[in-house]
């Protein structure tokens, strides 16, 4: 007899109640955490979870098993596994935990996936900061659902991406993880990436939930100074809109306190705002050691199970990457009840509790498909920034001399991001070939220049390229990545001297920027003969990079953070209202060497005047202006059409500007194209002083912008009415479309 | 017929309130604002007020003579002026306004007097900072009511002082105005510096009202990110217990916002707080020109009018340094009498609407007579920082050969802060003798050490010192000082290479720090033979010095602020909960080469185990214990006995230790002395998670130390009972005595 919770008619939430009311406390436990199989492996300490160490012995498979398993920790990512074995081996586990517990229930798979399938011989991705640079939602969505859809064919369920925290200190490590110091950047680009890795299945992860990129310093995991306005007008966005419009079925609290209180225990956020506010359903996942960190770092539960009892009141359901504290916790039945049907429901959602269900086991698995490799070229090519080209030095000539210098001119590692595989966990296996193809810088310009002439020293170049960066690595092991915090924005290892050098030399000097935060470049701006920026653009980073150089590929990308011109006075962005800039009282000028949303063409484009210079609305009307935007230069290229909102007065000291809107236009030479952009007054809202989010009515000014600080024209609007609270039911987009113009 | 304003025998705030009554809306008006006369006699901009050239003309004298004036802004501070005539001007234009208005209401004299009276010929005193390296409230108190004293004598009524801000980014160029990074240290200093103002007469001004040191990245009036539990556990307690213990009779709020919100916009601030809650029933006056900032910067207001109906209303009742905006509104009645009421009681309260008042005329006035060089003398030696004695470099031998180098080493800039007069004006009049004698370093070393030989040549030399760190100036025009904001904590000005030259002679070397900011010292400590820090040290700094270097003086300083070991990487401090110092997860490590509370003597302290190694007691009682500390070495010297409570689980991320008691036990070789700590349970309060202050039973930590990082012993301290919530009648000190044992 099929029991309710068996059946497929009814709703999942009517068939997890079901099924826990079956269930002994001991069931419901299990479901609340997750086994890491092979993470211990390790003898030398240096594998990809170093925090685990002096932590206690999680609760092992065995002793789980007669009850059930909520989750397994990445079954991919952990050591190296061809990609149809560890589907065999994943399936035949599944099979080991749905015999084991009296319902056949088998364990959400979670992996790492933010520059790809975080796997052996999976495309390596741009990392998020180069989806940043990209302005392509669109672009962005479609790589992460073919991303997904590699990993449910060979299992897996859960991927704990995207990494919505926006950038608040580019000395912080995880930059790279990150797609912008915007808001509003950070929550497009990160919704479209939900929206396509939940197109193939997956369950996308929210995190790091909230304002782990504002740690004091930029150190990985220091406190998060900042106030509640701040957290919902610049942290809060785009978890909102990735929730909301994205259809994310989970979410993962940081590691970071907010002013004393550690995201893991506290209600406030994970409670009454996530479930009560914002109406979410899905599953809160601890991120690794967490709730022991409670205990351990941030000290505010004496023991393990009172951590546990924390994180469970709090909203917390399953502890990754293992159970330690949940297990030693005998928390209220209805904390016990609450997650466990979260975790039961939403493997309904996912068909693991239908009759029939059976763990993938594909006979042949490709995770590094042409499809995805032209997906993961795209991206890169879009994502490549052309910060300067004063020098006319670029696109370089098919005939010219060539030196390609700099310690990142032959380094395949210098396109990888932290989470790619081989940066992740390859490096602890140096005998593992990378099993991906990654061309370097230097490989891709030989291939993309045939004709050019490469040369070792500079005196013979015509043109000399400086490859310079970061090289991304965990905890320490790298300049760039998780762990990886840098005191000050100078070009790390001394390669500032590299640069002199080549400036010394008299060549015109191409630099190459390879890294996964920006670094002052006001040292060598006025001398370089073009700046070209990219983000560990991935295995497909090299051709793309060269593409560039070389003017097959368009430079297109445009600055997801700014680059200051000093290395030290961190943090500041481009949010900061105006004492946050430039202002009489300080010595220090924090103004950026190129603003946030900088991104140069070879070709130019011509702004006429918008359709109107003013428009009035209701204050929760919207209004609607054109704009025509034409390529005046001899090449094709891609203006990103930038909507920027000035509010001249409000009741709280407000950013100078803010994005609310954005668009790439491709144009051939001579083409123009009308761009419609449609702003709602409610994307004006913004916390008041009494913490309610109000449209206020009055004049604003919106600024149609090719970068932050390069206004091409500005539109006043008037909105009239009476000041109006908004909620979550607010609008949260500018529409922005383009119609090609008739020549 | 004497009317009820007049009659003595009333209380202030009645005669006051007759005298209201019978005003004018435009006489209560000019009771709000103040004049500034000779502030913008010069051409060049380059002035004391630079802020205000681009802003609005203020309102006259002439304009203002018929309704009164409130203040008038800094008679002695604006140009050079001789004190016994600055007194005549003064008095001369107080009867100007007496006889102007028909209740004969003189102005409100206010002053600077951050290191002593800011004018021409007074005694320069130690910047803040250095008083804080004193751990010497009595000497501080003693200090601030002499210098009232002068004040007093010449016709100053109010002085803008002392400044609160517990330092939170030492790249703040306001960092030597403040006492130290930790809010028990700077409010039991501040406190015994308000109380010794307030005695001789001065309305203590305590500033900067709040949170102004934790702007973004230490830029001056930059937006602080914090939010409410670091402003209440951080920030206020200074400003609370200056009110309570200190009877501070007037408040000024920041620049800055905090979390979007301007202070003097902040009703929550300035009246529910400081009014409401605390109790305070003194003036609110505005920084210089931040009512108009209020629309040019923060632009939180549309117009002047706007503006000063904003900060009237949140509770500032005069605008400094002259009326620009509360001159154009018309704010409504009660705000009006509000604020005028306040003034007016003000004025009863100094005795300035008595029959009878008449200006102070003296004949004489020395403002730099023996008895403050004396105590500037003995500041400035108890503020020195014997930091690093490894080579046993110091005391110098007596017939030394010493050179003595280093931009600083003939400086007597160095040893003044920006709001001494010679660098706060002085600077602007090249012309002007510096109205008193500061020696130098090298001149106070030859005449330390008569004996002793000064080459120029290191290599001819036994020892070298080397004098680095600032100089101070306003906006710029300093390496520390309002509006000299540094990138980074790197000795300034290339003084670095100084540094490494003399080590590299071969030389020992003492480095001597004159700074009003920790620099990074990691690069040189390990090769220096010995390391001194003062901060501005004032006029007796030189001898001071030169006297701890000779040995005449024993160190005793000790840091009130971390010295770190590399210049980047700030903000940090040692209030730091556990992840906020050294974490697995960061690459960083913020721990400091020296920190809080560090400072050698030339001799040796024994601690014996204190009387209990736990107590016990309620969560409202206290705890007494006793321990034994004894000169061991063969010089006399002073202990500073160091109490840091550690609480290891909190409901909140809590400081790994913060300071809660502190005495200084001077002791001759061999002596010993009983030191008596009495802990209440209530210094152990901090804010929870829902905003009330708390005191949890359980286990605490006292640590009875030298410095924040060496503890001497810990004693277990038990609290019993339940929770408990405290208000602003809690206990606030830490009870410390000492009695000498014998022997």
């Amino acid at each position: 007899m099929v029991q309710p919770w068996q059946d497929t008619e009814l709703p999942d939430e009517r068939r997890a109640a079901d099924l826990l009311a079956r269930m002994t406390d001991e069931e419901k436990a299990a479901q609340l955490v997750s086994v890491w199989l092979g993470a211990d492996d390790d003898d030398d300490g240096a594998d990809v979870a170093p925090l685990q160490h002096a932590l206690g012995e999680p609760v092992g498979l065995e002793e789980l098993l007669p009850y059930g398993l909520g989750h397994l920790t990445r079954p991919f990512g952990t050591a190296p596994v061809a990609p149809v074995e560890g589907a065999a081996e994943l399936a035949a586990l599944q099979r080991r935990i749905r015999a084991g517990n009296r319902f056949g229930i088998p364990a959400i798979a979670h992996e790492e996936c933010l520059t790809g399938f975080t796997t052996w011989q999976a495309t390596a991705f741009p990392t998020p900061l180069a989806w940043g640079a990209s302005f392509d939602p669109g672009l962005v969505g479609e790589a992460a659902a073919a991303i997904g859809a590699t990993m449910a064919s060979v299992g897996v369920h859960q991927g704990l991406s995207p990494v919505l925290d926006v950038v608040r200190d580019p000395r912080w490590g995880r930059t790279e993880e990150a797609i912008g110091e915007d808001p509003y950047l950070v929550a497009t680009i990160g919704t479209a990436y939900v929206r396509g890795l939940e197109s193939a299945g997956i369950v996308a992860t929210l995190k790091h939930f909230a304002a782990y990129s504002a740690s004091r310093a930029g150190r990985n995991h220091a406190p998060a100074p900042l106030g509640p306005r701040e957290l919902a007008d610049v942290i809060l966005p785009p978890f909102e809109m990735a929730l909301r419009d994205g259809g994310a079925r989970s979410v993962m609290p940081a590691y970071n306190d907010i002013d004393g209180l550690p995201a893991h225990a506290d209600p406030e956020l994970l409670t009454r705002l996530l479930r009560e506010a914002w109406g979410f359903t899905g599953t809160v996942v601890s991120d690794y050691f967490a709730v022991t960190f409670l205990r351990s770092a941030h000290r505010v539960a004496a023991t393990d199970a009172e951590a546990a009892e924390l994180a469970l009141a709090a909203g917390v359901d399953v502890e990754l990457p293992a159970g330690r504290c949940f297990p030693a916790a005998s928390p209220p039945r209805e904390l016990l009840d609450r997650a466990a049907l979260r975790v039961l429901t939403q493997k309904c959602a996912l068909g693991m509790l239908d009759p029939g269900w059976e763990p993938a086991v594909p006979e042949t698995a490709d995770l590094n498909p042409p499809r995805l490799r032209d997906l993961a070229a795209r991206l890169a090519e879009e994502s490549v920034v052309l910060v300067a080209n004063d020098g006319g030095a670029l696109p370089l000539p098919a005939e010219a001399r060539i030196a390609v210098l700099g310690p990142l001119a032959d380094e395949p590692a210098a396109m990888l991001g932290c989470y790619s595989f081989p940066r992740h966990v390859g490096v602890e296996h140096p005998e593992l070939p990378m099993g991906i193809k990654v061309p370097t810088l230097a490989e891709a310009l030989r291939a993309e220049l045939p004709g050019a002439g490469f040369v070792d020293d500079p005196a013979r170049a015509d043109v000399c390229v400086v490859a310079v960066g970061d090289r991304s690595g965990l905890f320490g092991r790298g300049t760039s990545g998780e762990g990886c915090d840098a005191p000050d924005l100078l070009l790390p290892f001394g390669q500032g001297e590299v640069v002199e050098a080549a400036l010394d030399s008299g060549t015109p000097v191409v630099l190459v920027l390879l890294s996964g935060r920006p670094y002052a470049l006001g040292a060598w701006a006025d001398r370089a003969a073009a700046i070209v920026q990219a983000f560990f653009p991935g295995q497909e980073g090299g051709p793309a990079v060269a593409g560039v150089l070389a003017g097959r590929v368009e430079p297109s990308g445009r600055l997801p953070v700014s680059v200051p011109r000093e290395p030290g006075g961190q943090p500041w962005n481009y949010l900061a209202p105006p004492l946050g800039w430039h202002n009489d009282a300080s010595s220090l000028d924090p103004r950026p060497l190129f603003p946030f949303g900088h991104g140069l063409a070879y070709t130019e484009f011509a702004w006429d005047a918008p359709s109107a210079a003013a428009a009035e609305t209701t204050v929760d009307g919207e209004v609607s202006l054109d704009v025509t935007v034409r390529n005046t230069g001899a090449r094709p290229g891609t203006e990103v059409v930038q909507v920027y909102l000035h509010d001249p007065v409000g009741r709280v000291a407000l950013p100078e500007a803010r994005l609310v809107g954005y668009l790439r236009v491709p144009l051939d030479p001579g083409a123009s194209a009308d761009v419609r952009v449609t702003f709602p007054a409610d994307l004006a809202a913004y916390t008041g002083p009494d913490g309610r989010r109000i449209v206020e009515p009055g004049e604003l000014e919106l600024r149609l912008s090719s970068s932050s600080l390069e206004t091409r024209h500005r539109v006043r609007v008037t909105l009239t009415g009476e000041e109006r609270v908004v909620g979550h039911d607010r609008r949260l987009r500018c529409g922005m479309t383009f119609r090609p113009r008739r020549p």
